[in-house]
């Protein structure tokens, strides 16, 4: 029996030469593991019309985990694949806690002045499969003056408890033990109400965890004039959205930027990524930086249990980052050469 | 006959102190405005229970524009004076038109590195009455694990075109004649659909702005990374409320941040405000930066019509913020004075 069966979507643009990297680490730190590639995204969606055939899906569910790439091209609809797979993934396969760590790694500069390697180092826990992303809501009188469109958050205590009491795990398994709510409890007073009502309800449970609240317009602040107080942060699925991509400018832009798209309980197959896109304008010139896709596939190993290795990859990514020299291009296969070497 | 009627609600905090020197520099620059003072905020509502009496509503409504410093303290339930005297303000007035202007002054100082004052100069033009802040939406089974909690955001093309066409004329009255539409229309398909449509047709009406569109969570990154290039943004109600705070963040925080929440056809009066809250901490003690507050007031001034008196009053404080010697503690009304001699 294999030690894990990996599903690689590579997808377009840079998305493949990256994640031929994260594959090169993970079979070199993980012997054995198996690994089936899946053709999706722009390219596949141009030939064949279909972003997700159900038998594809149902090849992806059979799998331990899903490696991605990167998807999307300008020849592709805006939404599109965006929709008709990485949501579908999130929707379909139960990947409610969207997790998104953000360190300011050596070697690496913030844009903000005077902040330091190792000052900025939090984990975002996003909930992943409510809220406005459900896709409720409709639009009437279309190109019509009397037009009227609505967009329908949906937020139920189950979903929201979840991944509240994920987020408080991870934070009482981290150093700090501080985790930040944020929401905007002064003006969506619905959803805000359960989502505030249920954070005190879990913060009962973890005694140890210190917690804090902020609204998304503070935090996105904050994010900006002292990212350093950030520890855990727990939010909703849009708020998260645009909270992890501050965090990515701030730690240095999404170079250094993976995510996983997590089931925790693993009933069904996580998805983990970088979060940076396919990157058209530089595709097929072997100069992508793959270490966000690197990053990425230790986030797997550790949610599939391999805790030394997850650390080893992380370690391995930190040193070579650290060890560029300024100046010297940088080249997609050797970045992961190193890092596998070093295991 | 007056040349204004201004109604000042001065508010909570550090709100009375700033919006004295707002008030002492209008005077300076518009001689026979008329104020009248109104009692609202944190301590009203204390005394009394209530936030906004009808009555007093109604003599608002009866002013050119509303000056307001700052509302809430600690002693109020959050919420309380947002919802109902800011938004029922906002909403009540038809206030569709969140302007928020930012800027890196000579004298400030941005946390990112590199940026130096003159570089970002944007104003972001924020829907005031629509979107999420309509408070739509209800809680079901509250306090049950079988709770649901719904947020809806209504957005109609009379609302959006309206804002959007205010933003374009204010791309168009500019140097730089860029306007950048932000929203999410790859998740957010109805009301995103809506503001994309909109927005091209509103653009043939203005041959001369160049546009540009941005999801908010890559605007958020940019706002990080490049605000250099923003002139005019335009987006929705909750993006907006997160951007400008953005904004300010980078523009060194929200010491300079001055806004309008403005009814363009002047049917009812607009209200102006510093973008900062009441500051209990430091509250009392004469300290506080009045420059925001005093940017209100050119914004006030530029609304009315009175456009030589506003650029007067904006160079005065750009000139007293400029002439700051580091390490001199600031004393909230010497500023005051020293703009209102400046003019
Ligand atoms: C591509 C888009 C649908 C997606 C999202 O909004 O979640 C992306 O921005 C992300 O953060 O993974
Ligand atoms: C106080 C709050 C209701 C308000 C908002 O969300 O609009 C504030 O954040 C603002 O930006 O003016």
């Amino acid at each position: 029996m294999s030690v894990a069966r990996i599903a690689v979507v590579a997808g377009d643009g840079i998305g493949t030469e990256v994640t031929a990297q994260a594959r090169k680490v993970i079979e070199a730190v993980l012997p054995g593991t198996e690994f089936h590639d899946y053709d999706l995204g722009a390219r596949f969606y141009n030939r064949t019309g279909e972003v997700l055939p159900p038998t594809v899906q149902d090849e992806l569910a059979g799998h331990d985990a899903i490696l991605l790439g990167a998807i999307g091209d300008p020849s592709v609809p805006p939404g599109v694949l965006e929709r008709g797979l990485l949501l579908k993934l999130r929707f379909d396969f139960d990947q409610y806690v969207n997790l998104r760590p953000s360190k300011l790694w050596p070697g690496t500069t913030s844009p903000l002045a005077g902040i330091k390697p190792g000052e900025i180092d939090m984990v975002v826990v996003r909930e992943g499969v409510e809220g406005l992303y459900v896709g409720a809501g409709g639009v009437l009188h279309k190109d019509t003056p009397a037009e009227i469109a609505t967009e329908e958050s949906l937020n139920t205590r189950h979903g929201v408890e979840r991944v509240i009491r994920d987020a408080f795990g991870r934070a009482q398994r981290r150093e700090r033990r501080h985790l930040t709510m944020v929401h905007k409890t002064n003006v969506l007073t619905k959803a805000g109400g359960l989502w505030a009502r249920t954070f005190a309800a879990v913060a009962a449970e973890f005694p140890e965890v210190t917690t804090e609240y902020q609204h998304i317009d503070a935090a996105s602040m904050f994010m900006v004039s002292n990212p350093q107080r950030y520890d855990v942060v727990v939010t909703d699925n849009l708020f998260g959205d645009i909270l992890t991509d501050i965090a990515a400018a701030v730690t240095g832009g999404i170079g250094m930027a993976a995510s996983g798209s997590v089931n925790p309980e693993r009933k069904y197959p996580s998805t983990f990524e970088p979060v940076h896109g396919s990157a058209p304008d530089i595709a097929g010139q072997g100069i992508a930086d793959p270490a966000a896709a690197i990053l990425s596939g230790a986030l797997l190993l550790e949610h599939l249990g391999h805790h030394d290795e997850a650390r080893r990859v992380s370690e391995a990514v930190a040193a070579e980052v650290a060890s560029r020299t300024a100046g010297t291009p940088l080249r997609t296969a050797e970045v992961g050469d190193r890092v596998a070497a070093a295991l």
